[in-house]
């Protein structure tokens, strides 16, 4: 009886990196946190003890700040190829996966130097660089949204522990993690296309009538497919955090939709890929 | 040798209330985590187990949701007033203390019933009411804010310890926590004034030559009450969020205080009062 | 140009479930959180809007809290296999997937009714329940463990950016995250099983020499495989919590490996699955 | 109109060290985090933006791991004292305030060089060093404990908002956080004292009956103040981390205080001093 190794990756995570661009009228402040992984021909890292072609997780770092000179200049998209990219001169990476995190800071009134952080979402991305192909995926998270009207749950099975009414009017409200994939060899405006995507993913958001989680998941996940071509598909992952009515009117105070309880577990939580077809 | 009850309190904390307004074109939500604490002749209760006089939390966390039908149509100042009064009708209390963490709603476009959740500050109060006043303190916490240009720290001592360079121009970046007492018994828009003394805290923040984040504080506060006669007093926390730079120009790489990289831990922190003399 | 759904799946997720049992002389707590996840015919329910066959993770709620009534008797892994196995009974479910997170309690002194929780780590289990299959992975996480001597790190390759220095001796810190998949269709005795695999890992994790976090995760990994023949494959994933020696040195004070900086972030992270081969 | 600055202090929080103790046959980790708070005559550095007598807090970072080689021997109350001490060579320290949070690691077997940590509770001080005294407190936090049975709650006044039952057997649950100050000036064997008190603390709560948190806080509070003459007062602060009874029987499952919902918001707190009289 004898064992192996199997799948394996490693790098550098929580990587916190800043960069102020200071050329224009006014800065701009880029917020990122980095993660790299390499995957490759390791296995004598593990079986052997063998650290000869082990890239120093402390030089992934170093590499990281490096490249944000010359590299960090547009998208994040970009940057992390660039990134993963500079890994494969290595021959023994096949595939550097470069994850990034990034907060926006919006200028304070007219100041050119004074920022306030918006801590309400997270663009994101990971892109895998390999020899043959760079695949693309970005997304949002931590995007919480709520709708008030035009949210309903019913016509689910009845069993005998079920408990929940039939409502055709509640509140719905999720953190937003969304990721679509780029059509691979696509060129695409990254920074254009996020806007784009992330716009419509709010309006459909706003405007659709939802009966579940998932027909909103469906509705959004398919707008975004249609009207976004360079999309191949979409996974979203949302809980649903649950808002109850507050049992006031046991009171005597009548409360039509009006007083909640909000709570944060349990919640329910779908998770569904919308692609082209 | 025996022993006594000293300072005391108690009540319910993290009571999380949601309210729609649904009355005008647009919805309008309302997110509060409302805590209630106690204080007043309450020695029995711990020395002879006698609870005859205290109040369930969780009746009170029953009444928070009660009264913000009636209470919570204006600001968290009001109703915390009002649902601290309410406990006063208790003879055994003397103090009801009430602290209430709001976060902003935005609504989606232009639609009237989806919001995102804005998490880049939160606003805050803490109403004591007493049967012979009310002391109102309103705040700001978890504002994240930078400074690219106009920071220094310079000029401060040096022993054996010392190993900080001096700096005319650094990256200053904090998370604000604010609290301002308002003049007793004054008649104010809390609203307005909120607006108001953030609307301060920011300008200046943006305008002002930091020379040690101690300074930043003086010249903050000292704005916020001269400009301000309803305020009392101002208490900033601010963490010095360390931001240094990347030595990437060991790899022959200039760095023009251009890539950073970002620290939560350790960091400085100061805090100070700023009143009207 | 049209859509189609994808790979989905939902469920509950954070249900908080404590257990007493009482009829011993002493009596025992159980500590769970829960999440169900449910993969099947679910499709209309996205494109259609059709509810009537989407269980409601409420009900998924309540049915854990009352199986746990008859079932939570004994492993973890046997109460996910039956809470798995009940929805099984709903013909468009194929795979029901219950993950457990259980906290351990300890009594305090010799109290029969009195324990303090033990938060330094959480025995974790993922079972997938289908028609013609269980699949069962058992863990352990959030386990923080230290080698204050035995581990090294050099021999890696140096380039532009590799700053740094190779070591004999450095402080090795990782908090466990480790997940082993037992071979299907075993009889295994979960309980006595976790505790074997959990005292293989922690005895090898003090013993061996270590030259990388890849050799230790082979050396561990290979020791469990070997001496537990009903695990098929462990995967660990180790963040590389670094501790650097603190430079006080440049103050005259000697530091033989004696005062660390410990830090959180950046950190390196590993993860490897060992398997039977 | 003018304005003055009012009480200040600054320092440096969230100093993460650890010293490893190698001399004897088995090793020894420490494990703290440290924050330093001055207090003094520093109303120039934020009025005159006068930086002549502010010790950076990097210094005090420095100073932190400087000290801790010589001084980090015995208690952490012994450290922070001299680390107090340290800063009260600077004629404008009035106060220097060093708090302490330790976390305990477990050797894994009998191996000298490997350990766990337990992340169960921290062991805390705060240390206020002025030049005419020195205040102690220790402590104890995170500890989180319950109580299976001997706990009620009754006889508590009914208000129109009041819709809790009356119960004589509930489970009682909290994350004790407690911190006790020794009677200033006396001479304490701080490791035997936190030993002991902690152990009163432990042993009161499992065997004592609890008709209210607040009753319990007294009866263990007095045992403290009463059996450790060190001791001059003890505040506890206490979360009721409630857990409900789940609604199992309307499924016709009987639920005799063994199923329990746990939740974390929102709970009640509870927080009293007893001291010497």
């Amino acid at each position: 009886m004898t064992a192996e190794i199997g799948p394996n990756r490693y790098g550098k995570s929580a990587i916190r990196l800043v960069r102020v661009d200071r050329a224009g009228p006014a800065h701009r402040v880029r917020d990122l946190t980095v993660a790299i992984a390499l995957e490759g021909d390791f296995a004598a890292s593990y079986v052997d003890g063998d650290n000869s072609l082990v890239v120093a997780t402390d030089t992934m770092k170093n590499t990281a700040y490096a490249l944000a000179a010359e590299h960090l200049t547009g998208s994040i998209e970009a940057y992390a190829t660039e990134l993963g990219r500079h890994f494969l001169r290595e021959e023994q990476v096949t595939t550097a996966t470069v994850t990034v995190s990034e907060l926006a800071w919006r200028p304070i009134g007219s100041a050119p130097d004074a920022f306030s952080r918006d801590h309400s979402s997270a663009r994101t991305c990971v892109v895998a660089v390999s020899r043959d192909r760079v695949d693309v995926d970005a997304g949002i998270a931590d995007l919480v949204v709520m709708k008030t009207s035009k949210s309903a749950f019913s016509g689910f099975p009845r069993d005998e522990f079920t408990t929940l009414a039939e409502t055709e009017d509640r509140l719905l409200a999720t953190k937003v993690s969304a990721v679509w994939r780029y059509v691979e060899g696509a060129a695409v405006d990254y920074d254009a296309s996020f806007e784009a995507v992330s716009g419509t993913m709010l309006d459909v958001f706003a405007e659709h009538h939802s009966v579940s989680v998932q027909a909103s998941i469906w509705i959004i996940g398919k707008a975004i497919v249609e009207r976004h071509p360079e999309v191949a598909e979409v996974t979203m992952t949302l809980p649903n955090l649950h808002h109850w009515t507050a049992d006031i009117e046991r009171f005597g105070i009548p409360n039509d939709r009006q007083i909640y309880v909000s709570t944060t577990e349990p919640h329910g939580l779908i998770q569904a890929t919308v692609r082209r077809s």
